[in-house]
């Protein structure tokens, strides 16, 4: 890649700037219900109304977070608060949990069965009250929080179909949530309570979810760190492990915990090797890590965030070991990234490509990509780079 | 195509009897914990032990069917009978609903949260008393048929994540599931439960779920029969709609209902041009209505059970018609499932090709993917031929 640090910088500056918060700013507005349109087509125009939590909190985080970060723009905290005053008035049910959607006027669709939304509800209201001084969105991020280290044991409730005791099986969503989630909450909670739970979320991801043959993370396991041979247990999502892993490195940092850093590197190398489509190139979403047939249909296909989000760690890995791995797997998934993911010609990112690299699905947003994962790696990667120049 | 309606029998029958059916007999049977394997991967080898009660109870119905109205062989019987006591033994809770999956050694894995499971379960019992002269496999099947109606407005009970009252919704497996298993049951049924079911089904699935525009069958509508814009309401699943018709023609053919086979024939023509991929062949897994993306990012995906459906479907609406469009799209699909799903080399059928018309997962068996709609549809077809001949 012929492309100084600068010269890098640079084009996540532009295309974050210039491309994906325009496109947003302009085409995601409910101006007669509040709240955000994440259905757009490829062209930005709105085809479905639903409300979905994750996204609504997702992109109130993201313009709070470039407010409070990048610039103190207030066109962008004039967005953010059109999804607060929404999600603040209809995304709770009675005991402040977070339902998953909201018909556009902000009646509830389905049900709080989903712990993620309550995650996402509370690091958008927590970047939202940083950036407006909003003492309730303060206090509703922070009871959100607790909520969630409540509900932690049992994150489904009643919605859970698994049999008691059969086949207990812990997740990597919950620690690696959590690991971010509680770096995100820093400025509201207790010294103590931030160090306990990223102490805790380290040490499980760790110690419970990593394959000690492959050396990378298993999404479920039993609740003593055991692989479990069963589609759960043998399942592997790459972009989930290397997301995981930059989450761990944030920590690291933080820490200056050099020996931490190192251990994320080695398992997004690893991870990248196991999944790597060698004969289209991409990263696969799923697999099996036995080679055996995945349960998911979509195993071979290439999902934005996948990329974005393994951009992010390696740049971050690379910045902060100087491995040259680091570099050389960057220019190998930033050339994959930026050839087949954005769409010059009408804006914003495709989300969804089929195993060719072809476009599998021309929506710019849906029922899961909204205004989150794009700019939140091209921001990323632009503060990466600003500190490698 | 250049083949006669006897060269067509014959090739269905010799499918069946020399590779369907031997691949199974050979290959699932657990001599060890009873029951059946499902997870069979491309060699018939097993990868998986988990046993799923939908794959189960359909392999129980296919092999005591097979018994009933092929021929009755007693190694038939005893592969039915493996399953039967199997999921007499292991298969239900103590309210006698049906789980969703157990262990290797029945015990429990996923709960009674999925109506098909009891589905399945009663046309296993029903088809197996009738092979066996059980007994107590009658009173099963019996009594899985009343808790079935008895659920019927409420299938997913506390496990529906669906908020009550925002927007109700329909779903079109049930009437036609019901349509299916009430033929399946007549014999042990009361003449006017039969009548009455029947009437309810076809009601229902033409007054609800006919789309008045594009004049094939929604999977969602409102409880009145509304089209409702949103993902679930606009979703269209070609195999499902025309699979409905089939089952609907069997109930025209019954009651001598020319009008009604006529109207299943239109709707099988419509599905078809709606859902078939005029670029590579092949029909698709899900579509949108209106054009919009799908949420299903599988939607693009051959299915094996799309394919051999259509196919039943074509040849019972040509026969009992004589429409030729039924038989230039029979020869059409004939063409293509004969192409890409066999595999002559390691036996039985692929289930999942990508749009391309290439092998997605060499599994001849999953969690999804069992001794059923192949063998179903080989064994319908070959009966619809000698009745052409």
């Amino acid at each position: 890649m012929n492309m100084t640090f600068k010269q890098l910088a640079d084009r996540y500056r532009q295309a974050l700037l210039s491309d994906i918060i325009p496109f947003w700013e302009t085409k995601s507005i409910d101006t007669e219900f509040g709240g955000y349109f994440t259905c757009l087509d490829r062209y930005g125009q709105v085809f479905d109304t639903d409300k979905f939590i994750w996204l609504q909190a997702r992109q109130v985080w993201l313009f709070s977070m470039l407010f409070n970060r990048l610039e103190p723009r207030s066109d962008w905290l004039d967005v953010a608060d059109r999804g607060a005053s929404f999600l603040r008035r209809y995304g709770m049910d009675a005991e402040g949990k977070w339902y998953f959607s909201l018909s556009r006027d902000g009646r509830p669709l389905v049900q709080p069965y989903n712990i993620f939304s309550d995650c996402f509800g509370a690091i958008a209201f927590s970047q939202y009250a940083l950036a407006s001084g909003d003492e309730e969105a303060k206090a509703i991020a922070h009871r959100t929080y607790q909520q969630i280290l409540d509900r932690k044991s049992n994150p489904k409730g009643q919605y859970s179909k698994a049999f008691p005791g059969t086949r207990p099986l812990v997740s990597l969503a919950l620690p690696m949530i959590l690991a971010n989630l509680t770096l995100e909450l820093e400025w509201l909670l207790e010294a103590d309570t931030v160090d306990k739970a990223l102490e805790t979320c380290v040490d499980e991801i760790f110690t419970l979810f990593l394959d000690s043959q492959h050396h990378i993370l298993r999404e479920s396991v039993s609740p003593s760190g055991q692989p479990v041979d069963c589609f759960e247990g043998r399942v592997i999502n790459p972009g989930h492990g290397i997301e995981a892993m930059w989450f761990l490195m944030d920590i690291g940092q933080r820490q200056n915990n050099t020996q931490l850093i190192e251990k994320c590197v080695e398992v997004i190398l690893r991870t990248l090797e196991f999944g790597w489509d060698e004969k289209y190139g991409g990263i696969f979403y799923f697999l099996d890590i036995d080679g055996k047939p995945p349960q998911q249909l979509e195993w071979d296909q290439k999902l934005w965030w996948v990329h974005l989000e393994t951009l992010v760690a390696l740049v971050m890995g690379y910045r902060l070991t100087g491995n040259a791995q680091c570099w050389s797997w960057y220019e190998k998934v930033h050339q994959y990234t930026w050839e087949y993911f954005p769409d010059p010609e009408y804006g914003e990112w495709f989300g969804y490509l089929n195993r060719q690299g072809e476009v599998l699905l021309d929506l710019k947003g849906g029922k899961w990509k909204g205004c989150f994962h794009v700019p939140r790696a091209l921001y990323l990667c632009l503060r990466e780079f600003e500190q490698l120049i």
